[in-house]
């Protein structure tokens, strides 16, 4: 299988589990987005609990120059590790939520060069 | 064209021209997500400015059961508005911002009735 085709299928893996344990009610609609022309994938809860509005972006990642960017993560799942558990290299998988200054010196991919080394 | 068609391309257009007015610097990616299976469709903000970190859904439309939910809107646009233009009828148009028993009086769409009229 094609690396980028294997890297969809383990992202939209990870979210449609996810969105199975995700606990729901009636006017609480737990959504997947599955952009699969920019391969960008989220999971949201969207609607009403009472007179309060829910509006929660839980999960997004992206796909982007052949690397998994963990764009956001609210769960309590390491996301990179699942990836991880799939087949997917460390070195391809980039933690957006860490700043790119950061990013050489967490076992995962950079998009930046370490600089005076 | 069919409506449903005809739906997705307003919202889709809205969008585009939504980020397109957007700022952009490089280290911010203004961000279209368009799940056209799940008719889903998101503008997002996402990045760092500076050792900040950036992530912000600025709109959401979705399409259901033949209806435009506007589920988030966190610009100055009149997305409603913008969406009669392109030549939604307002009864097809769902204000997911206003809770449920308020929006048989938005003057657009309602998924609840109105009981005891």
């Amino acid at each position: 299988m094609d690396k980028l085709e294997q890297y969809r299928q383990a992202v939209q893996k990870i979210l449609t589990q996810q969105v199975a344990e995700d606990t729901q009610n009636d006017e609480i609609e737990s959504q997947l987005v599955f952009d699969t022309e920019r391969d960008r994938y989220l999971l949201l809860d969207v609607g009403w609990q009472d007179l309060k509005r829910v509006y929660h972006c839980f999960i997004h990642i992206d796909i982007k120059n052949g690397k998994v960017w963990i764009q956001r993560n609210m769960t309590e799942t390491d996301l990179a590790q699942a990836l991880v558990n799939l087949g997917i290299p460390k070195e391809d998988i980039i933690l957006g939520l860490q700043p790119p200054y950061k990013r050489p010196y967490t076992g995962y991919g950079s998009n930046h060069l370490i600089m005076n080394q």
